[in-house]
């Protein structure tokens, strides 16, 4: 049960976006931009791997199936791929750039301050660019939000992972936000 | 100097929300509603602290400064106050309550799993509503977003503590957002 009353049954984020809808504006737009949004070049799978990475290090059951699911589909995978990525993304066959980022996005989930000179430099040298580099740190750290919002009032997930696939392609779909608003 | 180009001298948060403003937008509009909203029944001065000691607890300069200084110019006390409460707020003359409230984000920055049932009820039993809860989570939680792409972009922050105090009351005038094109 979460902490305060949600005032519905949703899932996961979605309660608590369901309960305060003022800030339920921002947080989906954010999250539009930076997994969706067509300028850039690190492709929808990459973003949502990143979010269903650090996801997992900060141990959120929702957010990793919700975007690991979103991973696997645009990557046409399976979630058997994305949980080895998980556990020991050096040893896949993911590109040696995209772990470069993983690498940064891991230090950003310990905080900040742990991201080295020498990680930039390498991701760098593999041809990640400023705007790849910038989207891979704030990813990271808005998953450090995202994920703190769903324990930290401890909202319910459904514990079937098939669900999150099922999902998916609804999902990829959809889109977590309408910026029409926005503009 | 930072990880990456971000194309301007900007200090803190404002030199990547230059760099990208299409993810500035939502950040702001979430720093806006959040801090600054009148529809809470926690004043400003409350929610920027807890920004604050968050920032502190995650040892970014730049935010822990910026906002306890928002914090005592609303506050309407001096910096040496916010830094005791920075240092152990239960030995100050807080509010209870709000002591209650700074415990949970407490637990938050370490992680969403850390907040107890136990921290919510003593929250509850000293007047805490469930909006103020969910505030405190939020904040907490977008606080830990905001410093780390602070700190992971390695951005520069002015080092005289007097500048984030001098510039407290232009900020509180201006807000963090032009909120019009959210409607």
């Amino acid at each position: 049960m979460a902490h305060i009353d949600l005032k519905n049954e949703l899932p996961g984020i979605r309660g608590p976006m369901a309960f305060s809808p003022q800030t339920a504006k921002p947080l989906n737009a954010l999250a539009e931009i930076l997994l969706r949004d067509d300028n850039n070049t690190l492709t929808r799978g990459e973003r949502e791997l990143i979010g269903a990475y650090v996801s997992s290090l900060n141990d959120c059951f929702f957010c990793q199936n919700v975007h690991g699911a979103m991973a696997q589909y645009y990557m046409n995978c399976d979630m058997q791929f994305i949980d080895e990525i998980k556990k020991d993304y050096r040893s896949t066959d993911i590109s040696e750039k995209l772990k470069a980022l993983l690498s940064i996005a891991a230090s950003v989930q310990r905080g900040g301050k742990n991201v080295t000179a020498d990680q930039i430099e390498k991701a760098k040298d593999l041809g990640a660019t400023d705007k790849e580099i910038h989207d891979t740190v704030l990813i990271a750290a808005a998953f450090c939000m995202f994920n703190r919002y769903v324990d930290g009032l401890a909202t319910w997930a459904p514990q079937d992972r098939q669900v999150y696939v099922s999902r998916a392609p609804m999902r990829a779909e959809e889109g977590y936000a309408d910026l029409d608003f926005y503009k």
